[in-house]
Formats: C-alpha cells, sequence, structure tokens
C-alpha cells in the first residue's frame, strides 16, 4: 500500500503490446509497434472487411464539480475495466492523453494510480507516439503561413502573386484569430508581440501561444471519423480575418494538406494496457473547456468492435466534459451510451459541504481524515446536481464512491442512500486504487446492470434550434441557471453565425469546471444566478461554436517549485519522479 | 528516368526494419519498431557483451561549396553506400534527420533522390521517431523555467523560496541567452516579446525563437556518448546570467533531470533503410554553422561494430561540417576516419566559375547544360581548395563527380585531372541518382582503395592550444584567410572563457557555408582576406566555443510560395507533394 505508482507501474509484469492487440482480436497488419509495450492501430480498420460490426456496451466516466482533493476519475476509469475483467467481460479503456505541461508543471502524471493504472505511464504521460507534438506542428504551421503572407503580400506587387498563381488574401493583422501552440506551462507566451526586428523578420502583431491541447487542430483530430474528414475539417479551420472582415481558411492559405499529411500517424489511435493486461487506447486531449474534453471518435468506434464495454472518459464534471461528450461526441459519432458512472469522494464532498480549504503541501485538516457526517450532508447536492444532469439524457446512472481509507461505513451509506433517493441505479464503494480490478469488481457489476436497463438516451438539443436557444438550454437544464445573459455583441455574432451557415452545429460552452456555474467560488447546487455570456467564437474545423463564459486560460503558468524539479533518470534509464 | 523521387521510393519493396536489423547483426532485444520500417536501436548495446567490438572503415561524405544547383551530397552518402553494397560490403549509412522547416519552406525533402534515397522518405523527412520534437520539448521547458523563475522570485520574498529548499537564482532578465525552438520556419518568430499582459502573465522581455535543429541541445544530442554523459551536458547548459555574471545553468534551474527525461528515447538512433535495403542510421541534425553539422556519435560508434564501411555526412563543405567532423565529433568519439568523399558536379562548379545565376522557376541558363570547358577551369579553384582543406587532416580524398545527363566526357576529364593533379586518392564520376547502387560502384572501388592507404590522420590543433590560437588555425589553414580581426570585447571574451575553464574546448565557427571566407560573394578560393569574429559564445553543454563570423540566421523564413503549398495526401493515406 505504501509503493508510489511508479513502483507498482514498474512491477506490473507487461505483455507485448502485439499479444494484447492479439487478445482483443486485432490482426497484425492494422497493428504499428512503437516499442514493444505501445502501438498505433490503424483507422482504416474502420472500413475493413474484418471489421467485426460488434457494439460494446458504451459507458462513460464523469465525476462531481472538481475539487482540490481530486476524485479519481481516470484511476476509477481504468479500474472499472480491470473489475470488468474480474467478472468475465472483455473491456476496453478510452482515454485522452495528457500534455506534458501540467505533467511538468504542477499535477503530475495522469495514468490513473495504485493498482488501477495505464502502462507503461512513463510513456503514457510523455510524448507517448508523439502525437501532441503533431498536433502543435500542424497548428504552428499554419500560424507560420497566415504571418508570412502578410509579410510577402505587404512586400510585392499583386502581379507577382498572380504569377505564382496564388490569389491575394488580404489578411487584416489585427484580425488574427489564430494564436500559436506549445505543450508547456509557459505564462511568457500567453501575450506576446511577434515580428520585432528588422524588415526581413515579419509583420509586426499582437499574438498569444495556448497550450497545445487548446489547439482547435487538437479539437478536429477527437472529432475526425476518418483521413478524409480530418482532411476536410483541417481545411476549414478559420485562421485570420481579410480586411473586408471575410474568414481565411487554412484551405485559402494553402496549408491545410500538409497539416493533414503532419497529423496522418497522430490519426492512428494508441493502444497500452492496464496494468491487469487489457487493451486501452490512449487518443487526442481536447480542452474541457474552449474544447470538447473527450478522448477520440477513432479509438471509441474501433474499441466498441473488441469489447463487451467501452469505458471512456469525459474531462471534469459532468455539466462540462459530459454535456459535451453526448452534445458533441456522441452526435457527430453515432454511438450511443448505455450508462454513466459518476465518480466521488467522500472527501471532495466535504470540500463541497463548505470543508477548510487544503494548501499543497500542508497536513491535510482533520475534518477530511475523520467521520463528518454534518459536511458530508452539506456537500451532498454537488452530487445530486450531477445526478439530475446524467438523468437529464435519460442514461443510467451509477455512482462510484473511491474509497479513502479514512472514510467511515456511515459517510458510505449516507451518499448511497442520497445517491440512490436522487434517481441512480445505483451506489457503490470502490477500492480498485488499493485492490486494482477486485476492488472494482462490485462496481463493474452495478454497472453492468445499469446498462442492461432500457436505454433512453437523447441529445439535449436537436441541431435545428438556434444557437442561441441551445446555449440556454445547457445553462438552464444542465447548469442549472435561471437565465443567460448575453453581453454586448453577442447576440448580433451569433446571428451572423446563423447567416453564415453554422447554426446548425452544437455549442461547446467555455465555462469554469470547479462550479456548475460559471463562477468558481459558488460550490454545491448554486440556484438563483444567470449566466453570463461574455463573447461567441467559432471552430468551424472542429464543428462548434463556443460561448465563452467567464475568463479561461488557455496557457497556464510554472508555480514556483515545478514538478520538473522532482523529475530525473538514472544511469541505467530508470525514471524517477513522475506519478 | 522521369519518376518522381516519391514515386521511386513508393515502388521500392521496404523489407521489415526488424529484418534489416537482423542482416546486420544486432539482435531483436536492441530494437525497438515504430511502425514497420523505422526503428530504434538502443544505445546500451554500446555497453553490452554482445557489441561485436568491430571497426569498420569510417568514411565522411563532404562536397564543395554549396551553390543553389545543389551538389548531391546526401545522394552520394546513399549511391555510395549502394554502391559498396553492390561490390560486397556490408555498408551503413549514418544522416543527419532533417528539420521539417526546410522540408515545407523551399527545400523539399532531404532523403537523397532518384535511385539513391532513404525510405520510407515521408517519414524521414516529417516526424521520424519524434527526436526533434523531443529536442524542442526539451529545450522548451528549460526556456519556460528561466521565466517561470525570474516571476517567481520577483513576486516572493526569500524566505518563501528558502521554505521550498531553493536556492534564489537572481537571474538578469537582459541577460537570458536560451531563446525558444520551434521545428517550422517562421520568421514572425525571430523577434519577440514575452510576457505582456497583466501582473500574472510573466516577465516582459524581449526574446528570440531559433528553428529547433539550431537548439543546443541538438548539438548535445549528436555529441553524447551515452545517457549519463547527455544528463550531465544537459546540466551544464547555460541559460542565463545572474545579476553578477555568472551563469545560471540548466541544472541551477533544476530542469536538466526533466530534460534527460524528455531525451531518453531520442537518445537511440533510428534505423531506416536504404532503397535497395541496407541498414541506414538517421540521428540528431544540429545546425552546420552555429552548431557542428554532424549526425550523432552513438549511431555512428554502433554502426561501426556492424559493418565494412560506415558512410557519414557532415553539413555544407569540408570548410563547414568536415572541419568539425574532425575537430569536434572525432575528437569527441576518438574514431578516427579513413577516407573523405568530395562531391561535386560541373554544373556547381560552372557556377563557381562566374556562371549566370540561376532563378528558381526560371529555364536554367545554357551554360549550364552545353559542354563549356571555359567556365568550368574557372569554377575549379573551389575544388582544389576543398581537396587542400581535406588534405591537411591527412586524410585521402575521393572525389565524386555526381553526374547530370548534360555533362559531357571532356568535362569530367577536366575535373578528374585537376582533382589527381592536387592530390585526390581519385576523382570518379557516379550516377547513383539514376541509376542505384550499380552506378557508384566504380566510386565504391575507389572509396575502398583509397580507405586502405596508410591514415595519416590529425586533428588541425590539440585541445591544449588556447581558444585565439584554435580560431586563427582554423581561419588561416582551411579557409585561406590571411588572419583573424577579432573585434571589440572578443579578445577579452576568450580571455573569460580561459579563465573560467572553457580553454580546451575546440571551437565550433559559425560562418557563411556559401564562400570559403566570411563573404558569401566571395566564390571560388578567394585570398588575400582576414576572417572578422564579431562575437564569441559558449556552448557549455555541447562542448565548444563557437566564435560568430558574420550575421547567421537561426530561424528561417518561408517564401512567398512555400513548399508546403503542394503537399497533400490521398483519402487512402498516399502522400503527394515531398520531393
Amino acid at each position: 500500500m505504501n509503493k508510489s505508482d511508479i513502483e507498482i507501474a514498474r512491477e506490473a509484469k507487461l505483455k507485448p503490446i502485439s499479444e494484447i492487440a492479439g487478445a482483443m482480436g486485432i490482426s497484425p497488419q492494422w497493428v504499428e509497434e512503437y516499442g514493444k509495450y505501445k502501438a498505433k492501430i490503424d483507422w482504416r480498420l474502420l472500413k475493413s472487411a474484418e471489421l467485426p460490426q460488434k457494439r460494446a456496451k458504451y459507458i462513460n466516466i464523469t465525476a462531481i464539480s472538481p475539487t482540490p482533493l481530486g476524485e479519481g476519475k481516470t484511476t476509477t476509469t481504468v479500474g472499472l475495466v480491470q473489475g470488468l475483467g474480474k467478472i468475465g467481460k472483455q473491456a476496453v479503456a478510452c482515454l485522452r492523453q495528457p500534455s506534458m505541461g501540467p505533467t511538468f508543471g504542477i499535477k503530475g502524471g495522469a495514468a490513473g494510480g495504485g493498482y488501477s493504472q495505464i502502462v507503461p505511464m512513463e510513456d503514457f504521460n510523455l510524448h507517448l507516439t508523439g502525437d501532441i507534438h503533431a498536433v502543435s506542428a500542424a497548428h504552428n504551421l499554419c500560424a507560420a503561413a497566415v504571418d508570412a503572407r502578410i509579410y510577402h503580400e505587404s512586400r510585392w506587387a499583386p502581379s507577382y502573386f498572380e504569377k505564382l498563381g496564388l490569389k491575394i488574401l488580404d489578411i487584416d493583422p489585427c484580425r488574427v484569430s489564430l494564436g500559436r501552440v506549445m505543450d508547456i506551462n509557459d505564462r511568457g507566451l500567453r501575450n506576446v508581440m511577434t515580428g520585432l526586428g528588422g524588415r526581413e523578420d515579419g509583420p509586426l502583431r499582437q499574438s498569444r501561444f495556448d497550450i497545445s491541447v487548446a489547439s482547435e487542430v487538437m479539437a478536429i483530430l477527437a472529432l475526425a471519423r476518418d483521413l478524409p474528414d480530418l482532411r476536410k475539417r483541417l481545411g476549414r479551420m478559420v485562421a485570420a480575418c481579410n480586411k473586408k472582415g471575410d474568414p481565411v481558411t487554412a484551405e485559402d492559405l494553402g496549408v491545410a494538406g500538409a497539416m493533414t499529411v503532419l497529423m496522418k500517424d497522430a490519426l492512428k489511435p494508441n493502444l497500452l494496457q492496464t496494468i491487469e493486461g487489457q487493451g486501452s487506447f490512449v487518443h487526442a486531449g481536447p480542452f474541457a473547456n474552449i474544447a470538447h474534453g473527450n478522448s477520440s471518435i477513432i479509438a471509441d468506434l474501433l474499441a466498441v468492435n473488441y469489447a463487451d464495454f467501452v469505458v471512456t472518459e469525459a474531462g471534469f464534471g459532468s455539466d462540462m466534459g459530459m454535456e459535451k461528450f453526448f452534445d458533441i461526441k456522441c452526435r457527430t459519432s453515432g454511438l450511443v451510451p448505455d450508462a454513466v458512472v459518476l465518480v466521488a469522494t467522500v472527501r471532495a464532498l466535504k470540500s463541497h459541504g463548505g470543508g477548510p480549504a487544503v494548501v499543497p503541501g500542508k497536513p491535510l485538516p482533520p475534518e477530511y481524515k475523520e467521520e463528518n457526517l454534518e459536511l458530508l450532508k452539506k456537500g451532498l447536492p454537488n452530487l445530486l446536481a450531477h445526478i439530475g444532469i446524467i438523468s437529464r439524457f435519460g442514461v443510467p446512472a451509477v455512482v462510484a464512491i473511491n474509497a479513502f481509507p479514512t472514510d467511515t461505513e456511515a459517510e458510505w451509506e449516507l451518499v448511497r442512500d442520497a445517491a440512490i433517493k436522487a434517481g441512480a441505479a445505483d451506489a457503490v464503494v470502490t477500492t480498485h486504487w488499493a485492490n486494482g480490478g477486485e476492488g472494482a469488481a462490485d462496481l463493474a457489476r452495478a454497472v453492468e446492470k445499469a446498462a442492461s436497463l432500457p436505454s433512453h438516451f437523447k441529445l439535449l438539443y436537436p441541431d435545428e434550434v438556434p444557437l442561441k436557444q441551445k446555449i440556454e438550454t445547457v445553462a438552464v437544464r444542465v447548469y442549472g441557471a435561471e437565465g443567460v445573459d448575453f453581453e454586448k455583441g453577442v447576440l448580433k455574432e451569433l446571428d451572423t453565425l446563423e447567416e453564415k451557415g453554422y447554426g446548425k452545429l452544437p455549442v461547446c460552452m467555455a465555462k469554469t469546471q470547479y462550479s456548475l456555474s460559471h463562477d468558481p467560488a459558488l460550490k454545491g447546487a448554486p440556484r438563483g444566478w444567470r449566466l453570463p455570456v461574455r463573447e461567441v467564437r467559432l471552430a468551424a474545423g472542429a464543428g462548434f461554436v463556443y460561448p465563452l463564459c467567464g475568463a479561461i486560460t488557455t496557457m497556464p503558468g510554472l508555480p514556483s517549485r515545478p514538478a520538473f524539479m522532482d523529475v530525473d533518470i538514472d544511469d541505467d534509464g530508470t525514471v524517477r519522479g513522475l506519478f
């Protein structure tokens, strides 16, 4: 029990990834090994006669609103897959690839933990097979194409471009919406001035860097169904406006083909394994605020053919990643979910109930380590609100109470009762962190049962509803707002988007994850508030409109003592300090 | 003959890379496949009992001073390996990995051409196995660490850092020498202002981006002998100075361990194959001006154990990449070269002779397509100067005349005669571009013969000579200068470097590649000039001092019609427009 995650991961007997793929039923011609323990699976398998055309039960993992104490959503995803294995089911996890920014910043690894992990955890947390690097390269090539075009058009006569067979794009340097990206936490790059220097050094502009997983290219990777779809979506990406205000796309810049070439291998999902030897796809990792926060459609489409259960995790709480899982990812893929697992911990619920602040490095206050039914009760409304959100989509909910050794039976019972009264199909204590799949066998049985209930899944809104109404529907029916306040200009912008033919797109709400509302300070299940929408933006390639409800940081910073300081490597290549 | 490079590459019957490694004699435990046609070879093989402890003949490929017409150095490297195969020798090529910046900018691919190529050429020219991305990630993590430290130290009292167990670094924001890097041609990033925005957004500083292959991390990758050596070198990298003027290293920043972890897989050389099925290492690709322009030491150390001949290419002409190959790479690795192949074309020599300018997109002037012995004769001094440089290192030179269909026998004869008179061991016409290995069989025989001559290899200067004298030695004995003019402050800076213990390092001259002098306009073999040294910088991790002799661009720009415009992909995944 006192072993670190990396020690547990290292003691695991890994199977060669070719064996894992073989056991799933995928024949070698589709498997590209990247070293012995990771592989890419060719997406063309989806079009081949070999595809079994099976349809696994499709399970989404979500959680209550995040707290500094963590809920263990990834751990539960992996634990459930292992638990399903223990009860004799073929199960596959579909996870997002984490950004290296937080890995070296504050968070450490994201491969699960304890006896519920994806291995090799170093690969999971570092470059993996380079997909995020491919996203950065494709994105930044497009950004360079914008500045190069502004630069050359400012220097040469139109006749010169005619001779080259190029249309004048007349990009407005003040309306370049595409920044650049880097997969590192680097606050100094949030706002930059580029093109300083001399006459040869490009157009002087104010610009920005986002972390790579915030790139629209990442959202596109997660939503593309195949290569031609990827190519089309990248071509539709809007990088800037011309001086008339018309969008300039990657296609207009002539760079969409090269971007797709840079992404051709990234499009193939990565196969790794759980610590108990089950295949797990790790593919794409878009932000869960300005993007939709879910792993790739291609991985899920493959996975459902090779398992009884596919377990896939969405970012943040059910108001964020899960809502987008349904309304954006399932809408695009056509896959229908069979059950949702809502992860909660007694500790995190106490935090929602108003428990004392948790300070990293300081000992945990006693409220979190001793029985405190009062505090726990005060935190339940957040759990119940999330159960309510799930039921509004018509999908059975199973609450997973991720156990800590300091929890008491009475505390678990309180949570269980409340959850079932609120309409959860079941609520189960799970100890996969300490006990691996064995510890999640009860959860697995509950999920199996819930997933066999009749499904009444429905999207929150049809495509045809106007954008304004879509935003209001999410705000009221998911977040519990009384209504939406659109700031100046937003309604006009929504009208423009409708006119230009983007009205049928779903909306991807960019909101804080820490509250069901837009205000991170409002814990529990806030009532009597209205959602402000400050701005609305278009992700034409990804295929959604994203309203901004508050300030969203798309480039994190490094803390005073970054996690990278603990990371090192022994002479034999053993990595230390990743956790 | 009219097939494009990509068509020829695609028609080649590739062998599985495991088979290639097996044929070389490398057992499977050291081979990490990345897909079916590329692999990483574990550097730990160098320490294993399995290593054959053989020592292949070690051949360097260089060229005359580059011209817009190209000389075909990479093509000749691959062709020679194929040619050696045809005469019954085991041969391995060791190449640099190209940057994607030029690939999508102006140059197209760099995998050779015609029937002398490295395949798969798409992988060679794109991400390969992600090594350059790893270099970028490690470099940029260090850069982010610098700004994060400046930011936090400006905000909190020293006692706070004491509590965190951190020493105050007191970095001078005006003396941060480390920029950031990106593997893209993007002139807008040459000079940037970072840290704009609000109080939370980092220190406001002027900074820059270089292309990733100009990163010191890339030079370190190329020069490291093993993982512990890599770890030490990265730790020594100087990122900034503190306010007293003392260097602040990656070790001081606590980031060297994490950087090494990011580089642990990049340290393993990549194995690909020639179009005729011989193993080829592709590993590291540092700039050949501010860095030493050679592929990795680890790949060469491995390769010499698994071949009769190892053929390795250095950047630009013999004054640049080859001098650094000897004085930096061989000095560090201890490997001793057996012969040098100097590549020249009749066309390029005519350009050196004062032939008309070549304009991309315009038809080639007739001088280059018809016999013109006068013009060719005027261009010979450049060839002869390079032969002289090679002979100064005591290594036999073979001139490879890379044939074009428009060359005439008389032209070849003129070059051959002059080369042999100047001391070349041989001069051979080679048609590997059109005929593959068969076309380079004569060259292979000449190289075999030259490499069996007694070797008198000597470094240009011993470690103990002062830095100033090292610079003068290279300027006078290699470039043909009459002397060196050190600009104001440079001599003092050299003294400081000597005092600080860096006096034993070799020098890595940052000079234009287009002339033997510092002035790109001076073609042929200029005489009567002095080399100006404007500035001198330290690469403490790579282990060299680099004097700047003129302006060196470390971030290229995109042209008006970038090469990416031709690149696209078919629905089945076939790449078009890479060449």
